[in-house]
């Protein structure tokens, strides 16, 4: 299994702390030792930094603690690997571009039967099964929506559907986004947290370090977290239930859609 | 007007020595400071980097010449800012995925009425002309080859009349790659050299950096590099002609098309 991490805010924000923590599973407190990497959808564009090797030894990931990109929506994932060799082309996020948008696209789980989902528009570079399941969702939607759909909800119950369908052929925790919104959807485990006024401490449970974000932030800042697990120990995280898609939107979270019901 | 940088190479080489050169025409030795990008095929796939500041003051290409990536073929650009904002999704190397690979594209130049070029399957991310031409070269390319054709001739011939069409529309001077392949294509200025046994000593022209290829090559080593302007000042590099389409493979040109005939 692997690794997610996502961020969704209403100011561009750096996942310094956060990715601090995270780099750590990818060899040091984690057994996810296969490569690892992360998106930044910024004011200007959208950007990503790859690395076939563990995060906890790469120069690239130093970077990106270093080197703080302010971004209100990103993508990170930290692979073991299951299905597909380790190589620079299987490794997390995935992108492709869809109504002029780059999407981006993160998986943990499995999948059974994932060889036949028909593709149209996109075709794997690689050879993992959640490429060919991110190429096949996208194409889906694709199919369904030549053009962005004027009611977004629409597209989003489309999406759910999609997310659910996977979810029949094995493990589906997923982070997509298309730069405005972050979808997060629960197969098995994915927790969240938001963070707003007033700010306090936090601790991160995969290496010794602290942050206190009210000397960062401002009154008005919301920022939201998503991971597989929780990555502080001091705070209180959500957990999102099986076949539970949220809709994140400016660090909030926009549209809820579960098994069996849906809200906006 | 940009700067382009190009490698292709028999064995994974790295491209250190040029880049540490070439990042200086970002802001140091060159005006064009309004971002940069490069973009290696490694042996397990593809990755990139960007940053919409210049590239002589940037920590990712500080990063880059530091942690030596090998690659067979490498796109670089810097920006000069003529068409579009200066900002991340205007930063060249363009990538979109045609036949599950990802091609990457680098323009140097300026076109007039592009925007009516038709767009087909890719849509532009950020509002440069550079962009739009290669969504439609690329659609243009998928359209008439929905798969890979069997003889290669076919498609680069093809290939060198959509660079010719767009050669009608202003200046483009062009670096594209599938991966396996780099294609240049010149229409005002584009130079290059070729690297082999017996190796010796090059000296940049932007940067008081001297290397002996000799110590850091085997005798059946091919590196060859192709940019705007020559890079070194003690080496004699080839210029193409306008209209001249060089298609590399493994350091060698496999084939040439110019504006009155061909030959592989």
């Amino acid at each position: 299994m692997c690794e997610l991490l996502g961020m969704s805010a209403n100011v561009p924000t750096d996942i310094c702390f956060s990715f601090s923590g995270f780099l750590h599973r990818g060899g040091g407190t984690g057994p996810h030792r296969d490569g690892w990497g992360i998106a930044f959808y910024e004011e200007g564009g959208y950007r990503e930094f790859r690395d076939p090797y563990p995060s906890v030894d790469s120069p690239i990931a130093r970077l990106i603690c270093d080197y703080p990109i302010k971004s209100r929506v990103v993508i990170s994932h930290i692979r073991h690997a299951n299905v597909g060799n380790v190589r620079l082309a299987n490794t997390h996020p995935f992108t492709r571009e869809m109504w002029g948008r780059p999407w981006c696209y993160a998986h943990n789980g499995q999948l059974e039967g994932w060889q036949t989902l028909p593709l149209v528009f996109y075709t794997p570079v690689g050879d993992t099964d959640s490429e060919h399941a991110f190429c096949w969702l996208i194409s889906e939607l694709r199919q369904a929506f030549p053009r962005p759909p004027d009611e977004a909800d629409v597209l989003w119950k489309f999406l759910h559907g999609l997310c659910e369908y996977l979810r029949g052929l094995g493990v589906f925790n997923l982070l997509l986004s298309d730069g405005e919104y972050l979808y997060t959807y629960c197969s098995t485990k994915l927790a969240h947290i938001t963070r707003q006024a007033p700010f306090g401490e936090a601790e991160l449970s995969d290496a010794e370090i602290t942050v206190n974000f009210a000397e960062h932030t401002t009154a008005d800042d919301v920022v939201s977290v998503i991971a597989t697990q929780p990555l502080t120990h001091n705070e209180t995280w959500q957990h999102l239930m099986p076949g539970e898609l949220l809709v994140w939107h400016d660090g909030i979270i926009q549209a809820r859609y579960s098994s069996n019901s849906s809200s906006t």
